[in-house]
């Protein structure tokens, strides 16, 4: 699967992956931000609880964006793969301006709405602008190969990560969230040393990615994404060891970005943006 | 402090730092290997198993190494700074081939051992070519800038780690230790982003880096060795940000090595070593 074609002289619509326990109080910069890209006063936003087994989620969500001053908050949950074709629903996607995948399990997800008419639109409709994000499971969602479920700890082993397809808004990279506090770095490199092509993203609590159609990411929220860059790599054993063995990767690139601090996905090139002071 | 000065024409001893939980079992291949580098079956070992508070640990050690064929391990233990000069002890030391310090709370060693003729002389004796190494704590206090204690999580706060001077047997380097076990890579990076020099090594469980007297850096044992080189950072926010607040730092370097392969800390070049089979 690749991505959605965009139109020629269109733009996709950003792509918004959050790390999971965005701040929904005193200081909501991320969920404020997404309504803003969504259209602001006049965005309507679809919030999808799929990933959530929890009655209260959608409600919270729709309620929370009705207050940051969203027009229109809808909720719509897809229960089964024959949810995903019906075509009152379908109408609903096709009016957002955004889309918005709550947390949960990332396989209820990728289980009930892959390969769907729902998951269909949603891409072209993100090919054709609207704005796709979601948290946690919501966030590891959104790109082609999703980490599924895997195990915790720092160094990579040959099983530390499974893999599934997600819903491919984009393929540049690999998604893994509340990364700083369930200590993932091992299971997304070794999501990375399976195929060095993609850009792993690793997204702390209350922090975001925000990608936007010229593929720049730009940092929100109060963490740090750690982006992990095997471009460069020079040797992997990924293809030789046993499965509960240790990988060895030679040359990874680590960037730790915080709120104001970018990275292109094209160039692959870190920036510290505003946050770097002029000389004075 | 800086490293003791190795005599003209002379070699510093080996430095081993081990992650701790090493094999004592079936493949003792670390305990196996610093036995071998500290004389093989002329070895004469000393534990030192201050860091410890358990009464067992230093006669633990004693038969490990009598086992691999030391030909003589003796326990010597150092409650208060007053036993650190008292020349009986030193003329253990002196004796020694081999100096292992256990495992337990490394702010131990460096209250009890540090400034005394005791930590200066076994500075001098690895300088003179006796191998000295430890295991979790003990492999903490080898190095200049010692990890005291700090915060768990991948990516880095201001406030992650605190440094306190070790043994100095090197100043090139940072030790952390049950790195995939605790997710320390957070407070590694802190500790680079402090001052950049120094290169970061987080070493896994039952894994150790043999550091040989020409700076080269070998693994043994079953984890991986995460070496994290700061040397082409681009940018670091560490000076400007809240103690509680995510650091950015742009451009680190990290290389996953695991049994077999090498890392030079004068070039900081990673390679495969063994790993990299020759094409047939």
């Amino acid at each position: 699967m690749c991505p959605s074609k965009v139109a020629e002289g269109g733009e996709r619509g950003w792509i918004v992956p959050i790390g999971g326990a965005e701040n929904k109080g005193e200081s909501p910069s991320i969920l404020q931000r997404f309504v803003e890209i969504s259209g602001g006063d006049s965005a309507e936003i679809l919030v999808i609880p799929t990933a959530s087994q929890l009655a209260e989620t959608g409600p919270r969500y729709q309620r929370l964006f009705g207050e940051l001053g969203a027009r229109r908050v809808d909720v719509l949950d897809f229960d089964t793969r024959r949810d995903c074709q019906e075509s009152n629903r379908l109408d609903r996607i096709e009016r957002a301006s955004g889309i918005f995948f709550t947390g949960g399990n990332q396989l209820r997800l990728s289980t009930i709405l892959g390969g769907t008419p729902a998951a269909k639109l949603i891409r072209e409709r993100n090919a054709a602008g609207i704005t796709v994000g979601g948290t946690s499971a919501g966030a590891s969602i959104l790109s082609e190969h999703m980490i599924g479920f895997g195990k915790e700890g720092s160094s990579p082993q040959a099983d530390s990560v499974r893999l599934a397809p997600g819903l491919g808004l984009t393929n540049r990279f690999v998604i893994d969230q509340h990364f700083r506090q369930r200590d993932r770095l091992g299971r997304l490199v070794a999501a990375l040393a399976y195929n060095p092509f993609a850009i792993g993203i690793g997204l702390d609590e209350d922090t975001a990615a925000f990608i936007g159609p010229d593929n720049t990411l730009e940092v929100e929220g109060s963490g740090a994404v750690t982006v992990v860059d095997a471009d460069e790599l020079s040797f992997s054993s990924m293809a030789d060891v046993r499965e509960d063995e240790p990988v060895c990767l030679l040359g990874l690139k680590v960037h730790i970005l915080v709120a104001g601090a970018t990275f292109n996905l094209h160039t692959r090139k870190a920036s510290a943006g505003k946050l770097a002071k002029p000389k004075t």
